[in-house]
Parts: structure tokens; C-alpha cells; sequence
């Protein structure tokens, strides 16, 4: 029997940090061996969240413990924070699983105009690669340095990469009308997520400017093999988790539901944490909570020739944790479900 | 002093029916006559609704009774029902006002498209006008059988017409992503609106599919002056109130963000019920709870050239009941904002 | 005809100054002059509150200012800040009305223990009056100097007085289970009112050791003409107004609940702002949304022979504006319902 | 190694017999063989709960099939129901646990009084054991009849009963105060459950009436031993999942705060699924959502000499589904915590 994978989180009380050790915990091939916060250290896992009261013990310690004890380091910071520890883990031989931004875009002037920073070490960049098992699965398993996709990120690009492969669909005028729970928006308070204003309340937020935007048009411009460009609104949903990704796309002259359909079929088949729906039903996100699946239901509006694809996951596992223990799993050659066969309750 | 109008309800304990109830029993210059109740018939409306009590005091009676004792009837009735009730109205010289779908379609072909009926009378549906307002105010005037528009059909429009009418943006290719608070529903009870399955939860239903698509074309048609058709999909939102309308166009080549403004500005200007928000404000559902307002925020994708409309409304008040008294009020000759000065509260 | 009143308010972007504003607005007598709040100086309220927007215009000004230009001031500040500002109020001879607790305990010693600080000037203090209109309006009428009581403080001795004062239910042993809605905890952020944290969370807070204590048994202590101590334990409901009250008290030996009842008729009987539910009804939160009213209804488990009276009002009207807008008619000898005969929505 | 437990539910589309497939769907020691529904016979539990799609595959068939095929058999059905399955279980040698009432109480009188019908078999309800591990372990162990409580009479309970037990507390004047999520009101559409009829709202129901009340006295009475009677009001909260119970107690004389502390250490010490909280802790439903534990915090209002116990569970877990999985590990000798460690999500 192999050794248990020594597993450490960065930025451990933070909404994706928090979720991470709580999948980590039950995760039959690793183990949670350090975690830090800069915020909490000296405290418990659970006097922060109490509802981990003796089931995830962890006392948050350093960043520099947590590169010290574990074989592979997630990251839950904020942009810009992850490229030192990348570098330092790339010394040390530790895998590195970012869940923040830093290593997503693979172009620096979009990273410069997004994010307001350049690379540090690009060499560094060149190795890393973009985790989203489903579409670029055999470029990560045995990598060291895994740039963890968010939420909208992973939503709307399985929706309409299969149609855009195909050539189904044209590569203009995509529309993303994307909606989120506000665990997306983390453990910080702000104004707009004080409870007696977010509650019975429903807006857009960083109307077509969202940072989200470049990373999408990385993921679908490789599935159209040219550049893509899409119109993205994010709304916010007053729940705590999910995100329903509405994509609109033209279809091209004679393309029909089945052979859409059909396509998604073969694409996806596969793929365990895939659930193409039957038709009739809609991708809701009360059907994904609490697990690491994303499910796509697909329409077509004949009367405009538009299709209409829409995904729904939790935006804390499939959109976060999930699919970081998922890149783990690749990482380290253990079966990619591994700890990640979660149930969604009914309610 | 003027005698105050008798109002009646036809169809007082569903949701709208309900609202209009309360409008009306504020209202400076109508009084709540009569009401009735297929389902209630001999309760007073407080058993039905508690809040009621001892505020708003009428037994439910008979359609019969409404329309005997009332100078207008609003009808809040499942559609296929009103067309009757209308002519008995229209015999009786009594002002109809129905908050259903039977009069608001002007091509017969497309009601039974979609509802799957006739028009029981051609020349009672020629004398019908649409009750929309803001755009078709002069219509509306001093009618006396009047169509109110829907919820959904009301806040699209609103968002959209001014740009189409103006040229602005590209007939096709409009797509109008809408979310609906649970009232919109109505009362009757559903699986899916039972509390524990909708808590939390978000989808969308009728995917490019719902009944609404034909009566929305049919305004935009107008404001485009050419055939308009959309791709529309509701979602419902776990909120009581509220709908906001994610609207998308294409920009004519060359066409700001300024000129948008500008042209929204001048159609809407004196409009006291709708709110052109400011410069980075959104359109959020809950600055219009229990009021009669729209408010409309205008965007601009530069990177798509994508116009982005979002408009938000009381589906109860503005998309519903409120509207209807508004109607009254252009009907009677009132102040048409009597009795609908209703301030959002804050929380 | 007589002038308006003018009407200002110190802390206004609070939650219950926001509030007062809003029913300030509406009022028949008096108009909204001023109002100033420190975090907000130069902005306008609506920037604040974007569902005010056309509606409610003042920009925030300095506390000097609204007492310059106002006949009544209204104070809705964190305890400790409104005993100088009264004594200025007095000076300049204005009524001041207090929402915060700084004079609503007659007994500096309970006010030192529970909050802390002493009566900065006794003379001012036996001037106050404590603004419960339902058990002491006679005391209130003309006053100028009013402490507004808290939400707790006006849900559990509405629900208790008459039992006592009627000597039906023991002094001692009464237990008042409360639940609030979250805006009573104010617009101040704070973690436990995250919104991922409080949704879907219900849990109790400052168990038998609320502020709100001593000054519910001052209040009860004169309804039973002796010391009454009482078990205080709030909770923190999930949903944004509202106070439920559950209050439990043994009853006398013999009493009955058609005695109980009666007592509670008699004495609330001509009450406006109180509704005794009939038979089989139970007090709801929803009922009295946005409303000044009570509910009130009365239970007796005979196996235990303890009585049962429960409370509902919302906490930000009868539990704050409302009741200081009732205060301030009494005050000005006003309609005591001027401004306030609000219709409660159905949902 | 040994065989799987074949375990089968009738009743499998309600909400406690839809968590019970989802809990027995994870068991490493048993296998969900066969389920059955009247309402849905023929249907796979997905097309009723579609977040189980491709994880949770069985077809409905009927509650013979389930007897048959089954080594142990879970009724999840309206009271009433069960005594002639469970006759039929004993005659064919199936275990069976019934989460239903019908064989909770020991008294057949007070069954008649408060649920209206006898006792079918008498015989058969003496070999019926109460399910309550934490108090009855060692005679639940091996049984072949389980009762299975229902949530308020697990949270009540497991909150009192060392108190009692040690003679800490007096027996009677007890209190219990308590608040439900909606799921504990089953799947079947009532209109208080619609969701705009109780999203934002909260009240009591059945007050002083419920039929848990005798279960609860039969189990504080063993406690006590002797006679105890309490008040028992439940409330409906807008959450989905969660039991909080408030329980009042006046305490005898000289008992302090650390003899409780140190009474229900010694209790419930070695209980995995009782969380005694940390001091300062207050238990809340959030943090045993979707867990088997039950969080317990021990309060003492000094001034009035009252003992508050407050626990919080998760009704459809350790309320209902949970601990049946709980007694049937007792039931077949398994590991107690098999299939249960479950932990709850902090958001």
C-alpha cells in the first residue's frame, strides 16, 4: 500500500481553503498535514468554522510550515500572491496547486490588463499548466505546477467547448449570462454581502468587465482553433453555492439539436463528473451542491437559430476544492475520483 | 369633489388579485367595491391572507357581483377565462381590465399558437389596447377594455425599445435572459415552488419556449417598426419579488454608450416610473420592491459591440397589479400616478 | 391648516434612521428637513440606499445642522451618543426623540451595570418619557424628551402586560424566547451576518444576557406592581424583519384562556396598531411586514398550565421608526396614526 | 469479509426516505437493494430527485418486493402504516426500523389520544425497542423491532436528559421551545409551505398540541424517573435542514453552571456523535448540517436560576435517516459510526 500523499493548504480559512481541507479529510489517498492563515495563525480549524468542531483539527500555522511538511501545496490567495510560493515550492519539489489566478492566462499582456501585474518568472509560467481535467486531462497528470480554473471559468467553457470543437456553433456573439451563490464572493465582508441586503435582492455585477472573461476566451478560442470572444455578465444569487452558466451561441445554417446532442455525448461519455442531462430536464444547481459534478442540459431555439447550453456546478468543488483534488489526483497518478465521489442531497 | 370609482377584483385571492387588493385600498380615488373568489367564495380575504386583517375587510363574492356593483373590473384569471367576462363587461359598460394573456396578443393565430385558443369575439379584441404605458400611453386613455402586459413583458420591453426605435442596435440576434422572483409563479402550489426544493436552488424553465416570446416580439416589433424576434429564457430566482431582464443586442457599427444614454434619456425623461440609473449603477430587484418603478441600467461591451439592457421591476406591482391601477387611472382620466407613489424600502 | 412639522434625523444611513426616513417621507404632517449621519457626510441618502433613488432626496449633513433646522430631532445612534445631543435638543427646544438606549432605564444603576457608562445629567433623565403608547400613552402626549423602546422591549411586554396587570400568570418563571430578523443587528457588517454564514443558519445569541433585560422587566415590574425578573434568550432568524416573540408564564390557579382573552380585549380593545388574532391563529412575521402593527395571540397548554402569548412586529417599524413615529404624533398631538396606517403585504 | 446487508426503503421518494437511500448509498457495510413508493412505482428515484442522477439508481417497485429482497427494511410512512409491515417483517425475519410513530410510544392510551388508533399487536410492540442510541444503546443492540424517534424527540431529549437524570433540574415548569427547518414538514405541497407563503416569514404551529409531546415525556420521564410533563412549541424556520431546540429548566437549588458542565461531560463523554461545545459556544443548526451529530451548549441564567439547554441537529440525519442507519449498525453488530461519519460543510 502506497503512503498517504501529505496534503497542505495555504490560505486555509478562506471559503476555498476551508473546503479543501474539509475534502482533504475525507480523501481515502491523502491526508491533511498542514495548513496555514495568515489571519488565524495560532488558531484552530474550527474556531473559525465550527461546524469542523473535532472533525478537522488542524491548527493554522505558516505558509513556510506548510511548504515544509507536505508533498503537494494548494494555494487560496489572493491574485498576485501565489507566484513566490510557486517558485519556493518549485525549489523544494513540492506540487503546487494554485487555486488563485496568478498562472492561469498564458498571455502576460492579458494577465498586465486584467490583473495589473506582469509574471515573475516566466520560465515558471511556461511549466504551468491549465487544470481542467475534462478538456486538457492528458497534459496534467504527473505536472508539478497546476493552475486551478475558477468558477466561471470552469462553468462556461464545458458548456460550449464540444459545439465549438465541432464547428457547430459561430464564434461570435457568444453570450455567457452567468449567475453565482455568494460563497464565490469569500469569506470577506463587504457591503453588498451583508445579509439584509443581499437577501431577497438580484443584480449583475461587473457588467461585461469580470476578470473571468480573458481565461473563458483561452479555454474556447483553443476549442474553435481561433480567437474567441465573449460577452460575459455575472450576476449574483442570494444562495450560497452553485453557478448556472446560461451560453448562447448561433448556431451555423443546417445544425440541429440531435447532432448537438450527439456531440456532446461523444465528447463527454466519459466523463464521470459530466452528467449531459436527458432531454426535458434543465442543469439546476441544487442538483450539483456539494459535489464535484457538472451537469449541462442543452436547448435550441429553432425560431432564432440560437443554442442554448447551461451547465450548473458548485462553484466550491467543481468551480474551486473539487477540481483541485481532482488536479491532485492527476498529479499524482491516483484514481482522478478519488475522494471526490460525492453524493448531492435531494434538499 | 369627484365620487370615488368602484373597483372590483375578479379572481381577488391569487397573488395578483391579491396585490390589487391592497393598491386599490390605498388608492385617493378609487375604493375596493366588490371581489370574488371561485376558490374562496364567502371568506373574507384576510382568512386567506392574514396580513389582511382588519386592514382590508371584503368577503369574497360572486363574478356576477363584481361586475354588477363595480364601474371597473380587473380580472386576475388563468387564461381562456376573460373573454367572456370582457364582453359581459363591455354589455354592461362597465371598464374591463385583465391582467391575463386573452387581449394582449393582436394576431389570433399567434394566441392559438401559444395558448391554444380562438378569439370568442374579433370585434371586442379590435377595441382592446395594450396597456404598456410608457410606450403606448396615448393609446390607453380613456379605454375601456385594456390588456395588461405580463411581468416578463413589461420589463423587456421597457429595456429595449428606445435603442430599436432609435436604430441603435440590430433586430436579430436579441436575446433576453430573465429572472423571475417565485410570486410570478402565483399561489397555486408546485412541486418545484414547494419551500425545501426551490430554497437554494436556480434554473431556468421554458428554455426559448415560454409564452410570453410572441407579446414581447410584438412590442419590440413596433419600436422596430419590422418583425423583431428574440430568444428568451426565464429563470426562477428563490426570492419572493422581482424580475431582472439581462438584455442583449448587437450595436449598429459606430454607435457609444453616450448616444444609448442619450436616446434612453429623451424617450424616458418625464417618465416618473422609470429610473435611468446613473452612470456604474445596476438595475437590482431590490430597489423596486413594492413599488411601481423599472429601473434600467445601460452597457456597453466594447470588445463584442454588445448593447446589455438590464431592467428590474415588482413583478406584482410594476408587472402586475400596479400597472393595472395605472391603467385605471389613464381610463378614468386620474393622475396616473394616484395611488401608486409607492417607495421601495430599503431592506 | 397647519405647517408641517419639521422633522430631522441624526444617524440616517443607519438601518432604523433609513427607516425613519422612509416613514418620514410619507407622513401627512410633517416633512423630512435634515438629516446627517457622520460615515456619509456630503452623499446623498440614495447613494446609500439606491432604492431611495428619485425618491427620497436629502443629502447627509452634520447632527449641528438637523438640530438647527428641525422641530423634532430623531437620534437613532449607538448607545452612549444621544445624552449630549438631548441636552442640546433641550436647550434649543426641540422634542428629541431617542431610538437608542441612553434613556429608557430609569435606574442609572442598571443602566451602569448593563451598558456601562452613568447619566451624564439626572435632571434630563427624570424628564424622559418612556415612548411605549399602548401602556403609556398619557405619559407620552405633549412630552419632548422620548426614549424610543428597542424591538425586544416593545414585542415581549405587548405580549405580557395585560396577564400581569390582571394578575393571571406569576411573577416569577416567565421565560421570553425571542427571534429577530437580521436587521436588527443593524447595516454595521460583522461575520456572523456574512451572508454565506447567516443563510441557512439559525442559532441563539447572548443567552440570558441581553441588554434588552432590564429594561423588559421595567416594564413588566409596572404592569405587576412588583419586581418581576424574566429569562431573556434572542435568537437570529434568517430572514431580514420581524420579531417573534414566544413568551411562556405559568398561569394562576383557575384561570382560564377565554379569562385571558378577555383581559387582553379589554385592555387593547381600542388599540389600532394591536390585532388579538382570532381562535386558531398564530402570530407570523409576514403578517406584519412593513406594518406598525402587533399581532398578538394567546395560548394556554392545560397540562402544564402555562400560558403561551405570542408577539410579531417588525422590528424596524413598531420595533424602531414606526413606534418613534407614533411617539412624535403623540408629542405634536397628531393623529396618533398619521403616517403609519401601513397595509402589510400579503408576500 | 463479510456479506453486504441487503437494506431496502418503502417510502423512498419521501424526504426521510430519500436521505436514507442517499445515507445507505455511502454505507461500506450495507447496500440499498430495493426501495418502493406508491406515489412513483415504476419510476427510478432520479426522475423524483434529479441531484441523484447516475449516483443513486434504483426503480421504485412495491413494498412487497422490498420485504422480499431485504434483510433489513426502513418504513418511511405517515403514521399508521407500519404495524402491518412490521408484522410482516417479523414473519418473514427481516429487521425491521421504523421511522414512523407508530410503535414509539409505550402506552397504547396515549397513542389512541394523541394519534387517534390501537395498537393492531400488541404482542409486537412489546418487542419494539425505542431507537435513541446515546440513552439506550445496550437495548437496542441486536434488535429485530426499532422505533425510530423523530427529530424534536431526539433533540429535546438528548438536551435534558442528564440534567435530569442527576436531579439537576426540577421536573416540571420545563420548557421547550422549538425551531424545525421545512424538510421535517415532508415532500407532500401544503400552502404554508409554498415558498412565498414562508420565505421571510416564521411562526409557531400546533402550540402546546404536538403529537411529539408524549414521546418526549415518555423519554424525560425515564430520566427523571418519574412523571414529566413539559411545554413543547414548535416553529417553522425558512431553512431547509435543521432542529434547534431551546430548552428551560429551572435548576435546583445551588446547582451551578460547572456541576451541569461535568454531568453532561461524564454523560456523553464517549459519545462520537454528541458535541458538547466549547464555553462561549452557542450550538447552531449550520453546523451539523447534513451530519449525524447532535451540538449541545449549556447555559445558566443566574438571575432567575433557569438552566437553558440548547442543542441543534440535523432533522433529516440525526433526526430521522441518520440515526436509523444508526440502529441498524446497532441492530447488526456493526461498527456504530459505519456509514455516518459524515461532516458537515461549513457553508
Amino acid at each position: 500500500m502506497r503512503d498517504m500523499i501529505k496534503a497542505g493548504v495555504v490560505g486555509a480559512t478562506g471559503y476555498a481553503g476551508a473546503e479543501l481541507c474539509r475534502l482533504l479529510t475525507g480523501h481515502p489517498g491523502a491526508e491533511l498535514a498542514a495548513v496555514s492563515s495568515v489571519s488565524f495563525e495560532g488558531k484552530a480549524l474550527w474556531e473559525v468554522y465550527p461546524s469542523y468542531y473535532q472533525v478537522c483539527g488542524p491548527v493554522c500555522g505558516t505558509q513556510e510550515q506548510v511548504v515544509e511538511q507536505c508533498d503537494v501545496v494548494f494555494a487560496a490567495l489572493p491574485h498576485g500572491l501565489s507566484q513566490e510560493l510557486a517558485a519556493e515550492c518549485a525549489r523544494k519539489g513540492r506540487v503546487f496547486i494554485d487555486l488563485g489566478a496568478d498562472f492561469r492566462l498564458e498571455s502576460e499582456e492579458e494577465y498586465q490588463e486584467w490583473y495589473g501585474g506582469g509574471f515573475l518568472d516566466r520560465e515558471l509560467h511556461q511549466r504551468a499548466v491549465y487544470g481542467l481535467p475534462e478538456l486538457f486531462r492528458e497534459k496534467i497528470r504527473g505536472q508539478r505546477l497546476i493552475a486551478n480554473p475558477g468558477c466561471y471559468t470552469t462553468a462556461v467553457p464545458l458548456a460550449l467547448y464540444p459545439a465549438l470543437e465541432a464547428g457547430l456553433i459561430e464564434k461570435d456573439g457568444i453570450v455567457a449570462d452567468c449567475k453565482s451563490g455568494v460563497t464565490g464572493a469569500g469569506r470577506k465582508m463587504t457591503q453588498n454581502t451583508h445579509y439584509p441586503e443581499l437577501n431577497e435582492a438580484f443584480t449583475a455585477y461587473k457588467v461585461a468587465a469580470h476578470r473571468h472573461t480573458p481565461e473563458m476566451e483561452q479555454t474556447l478560442s483553443k476549442a474553435a482553433g481561433a480567437p474567441v470572444r465573449l460577452t460575459f455578465v455575472p450576476h449574483l444569487l442570494p444562495v450560497n453555492r452553485g453557478i448556472l452558466a446560461t451560453c448562447y451561441a448561433r448556431v451555423r445554417p443546417g445544425v440541429t439539436l440531435e447532432q448537438l446532442e450527439e456531440t456532446y455525448r461523444e465528447r463527454y461519455g466519459g466523463e464521470y463528473f459530466i452528467r449531459l442531462l436527458p432531454k426535458g430536464r434543465v442543469a439546476d444547481i441544487k442538483n450539483v451542491w456539494y459535489s464535484n459534478f457538472c451537469d449541462i442540459s442543452l436547448h435550441l431555439d429553432k425560431r432564432t437559430s440560437t443554442f442554448i447550453a447551461i451547465s450548473a456546478i458548485d462553484n466550491m468543488v467543481k468551480g474551486a476544492a473539487g477540481q483541485a483534488v481532482q488536479n491532485m489526483n492527476l498529479a499524482f497518478g491516483l484514481e482522478e475520483t478519488a475522494g471526490l465521489k460525492l453524493f448531492p442531497p435531494a434538499f
